[in-house]
């Protein structure tokens, strides 16, 4: 991993890409083990790409400023400084594990062009701009995606973002100390939150929109609600090699009944969308039956009570399923956020910027969702020609990286007048 | 945990008993997570129960020898000091994660009350006598059961057992180096080896055969074949949120029904036991849907043709259902254990010793039956009043506990005429 990203001072530097951009930080957080980048809030990868961005604000002339949830914020300041009903775009820069390049850094890179070309088109800008990168939007690290947007908006609560665990069992209060926060101050900022008049976020598109209507760029209507629940299955453990079939009350096959549940569950829903990607037996020895198997289910869908139906549903299948062997199931909600439309005057100013943008929704999670229901948000995604997220294969082609960073410049500039 | 355990001088203590043993080591190596203990081979926990059988041993006037492999040594000499024909006895002190107290440590215990027991009966025994501490018989730590035995009698080639890791990634090599071992003269050790008269292995037992029976303790006829598999499903790692159930190819949901495939096979199979007690999906976030899974298939069946045939019919149907979710499986041998019968000829002088005991075979693995190819070796069993084994709630009656002690003195003194 690179811990030195050399960049060339600007004065000399021809205009800075988001495909150069994206190429400095290239190294940084690589997984050998599962293909792409783990980039987790905080790890040495994380805060070597924050150390780039800082450098590349302040060559930008940008004020940088940590704020008390660890998000930074980059200022282009108004001539007297005032920072009311400022424009602020940005996104962040953790990745799930053997996440792809543009998922987060994208949306900082672009942000950064944006401002090149919003310079070389004025001195100063009529409004206060702010590039911001929030962290552990993925959750990746302490289980609560978006935490730094939830935090800064109250969305959470301090204490039970203090006492969230990383998985070796660290809280945030311990990793935020040691990463110059004082944990006693992380929460709702009224203040700085005053000062968001829009939110602009760019992001590489998740799914196959934008493949499907052969488009670069679109507009966000709206993220699709979601949440995510704990099941905790509770059999006998017992030795593999000892027990009988029949004297097995074994959580791992009650566990994968479920998983197959969820699946086909969702499938009957139009437009839902049901996933486990994390499950861990307890103790986890090959030749143990699990005494307990922990997995977690993530649900999606427009429609919240539809969401809330699909959960109902799969959790009664689960205790069905937990009866018939013999097990116990405990289902717990982790996080839920419902569907977030996205501000209907800010996406027609956007439209009106960029005529030929298509208008999709996201299944995805973001900061600008949690940020929506505090002031005018919107977000612009990024073909991705794999239709591939939250994996190596991710990808964005280098010419729509540029109209992207080309796009949102216009779009802040028609929200500047 | 304790790093000091304190014993009596036995000049002035009362006789030593096997539940006494047992509770100077009952806080070495708790499990607060889990319930019940964590002691891998070489861990804290494993090395102090190590530095108390020294002890024990010493405090005994065994002569204590470490050999090549890590495996303790205590000798009762004859005079003389000839080494060659003697009665062996011992068993374990690492344990599976979150088991009970008695696997292993029981074994080990029971042996040094057996010594007391001799003692009390001789000045000096006829054969010479040496209780053993074998590492790793869990293959909690490394991944192969019995490694220390297996390393003894050359039934693993050292080369791959020093490639070995462990899961911090540490090799065999390495942690047996920072254990005082010289890791390039790990390997079959034929001196000690052909010192071996007979091997006698007390254990707790790890099924309900003493429970049916009414019987404290049994003489074992066999081990059954097992074998470790490991499965890979490889699929298409996604985002949880915009990737439609339809456009899925998700490695968690083929591997479930695979889990769930493996119960139903084995079921049919009168005698035959498979297990998936350890489940790892990669990258195993919860809003990610997986691109591999890998998984551990624990297969056991007192007849080696099939014991080979079920693992055929699984990987068969794991391939089909690949296939039908439009993933890929893969299946790795990880190590594979013929069915073991003891010696005949042993198990009728114990038969002799012990007219009470019932004979029965076993689902569990032992260094006793890796032993069993190279000399000749039995197996006593204490009833295990819950069933459950690997388990925190594996137990042992304090009475049978001390019956067992008293079995094995009594087994040993049969065999020394």
């Amino acid at each position: 991993m690179a811990r030195t990203i050399e960049t060339e001072p600007l004065a000399t530097a021809p205009a800075a890409t988001v495909t150069g951009l994206m190429a400095e930080i290239s190294a940084v957080g690589t997984d050998a083990l599962r293909g792409g980048y783990t980039r987790p809030v905080y790890s040495t990868a994380e805060l070597d790409l924050r150390a780039w961005f800082t450098e590349q604000a302040e060559k930008r002339g940008l004020a940088v400023e940590t704020d008390r949830n660890g998000a930074i914020w980059a200022w282009w300041d108004i001539p007297g400084g005032d920072r009311s009903n400022s424009l602020v775009t940005g996104s962040h820069l953790d990745s799930v594990p053997g996440g792809g390049p543009f998922d987060g850094p994208l949306g900082v890179a672009s942000a950064l062009v944006a401002v090149d070309i919003l310079k070389a088109r004025m001195a100063t800008p009529p409004r206060p701009l702010a590039v911001v990168v929030f962290p552990e939007e993925e959750g990746s690290r302490f289980g609560v995606a978006c935490l730094g947007s939830r935090l800064l908006t109250g969305a959470i609560d301090p204490d039970k973002a203090r006492n969230l665990r990383d998985p070796d069992g660290s809280t945030f209060a311990d990793v935020a100390r040691a990463n110059g926060l004082d944990p006693r101050h992380v929460g709702k900022d009224e203040q700085l939150l005053g000062r968001i008049g829009a939110f602009v976020e760019l992001h590489v598109e998740q799914g196959r929109g934008l493949i499907d209507l052969d488009q670069p760029v679109a507009i966000a209507s709206s993220i699709l609600g979601h949440g995510r629940w704990r099941l905790s299955v509770h059999g006998q453990g017992n030795h593999a090699g000892t027990t009988l079939m029949a004297d097995r009350y074994d959580p791992m096959v009650s566990a994968s009944r479920m998983v197959v549940a969820v699946r086909d569950i969702a499938r009957k829903q139009p437009h839902a969308r049901a996933t486990v990607g994390r499950l861990q037996p307890v103790p986890g020895g090959t030749n143990v039956i699990a005494s307990r198997v922990d997995f977690w289910l993530d649900v999606r869908h427009p429609n919240d009570a539809v969401t809330a139906a699909l959960v109902e549903s799969i959790h009664l299948q689960a205790r069905v399923i937990a009866a018939e062997e013999g097990c116990r199931v405990e289902l717990r909600e982790e996080s839920l956020s419902p569907t977030v439309h996205f501000d209907p005057g800010l996406q027609k100013d956007l439209q009106l910027a960029l005529p030929d943008a298509p208008v999709l929704d996201t299944g995805a999670g973001h900061d600008a969702g949690v940020l929506a229901a505090h002031v005018p948000t919107a977000m612009v995604f990024v073909r991705n020609p794999s239709g591939v997220s939250h994996s190596p294969e991710e990808h964005v082609l280098d010419e729509d990286a540029e109209t992207g960073a080309q796009t949102l410049a216009d779009a802040l500039h028609g929200l500047m007048a």
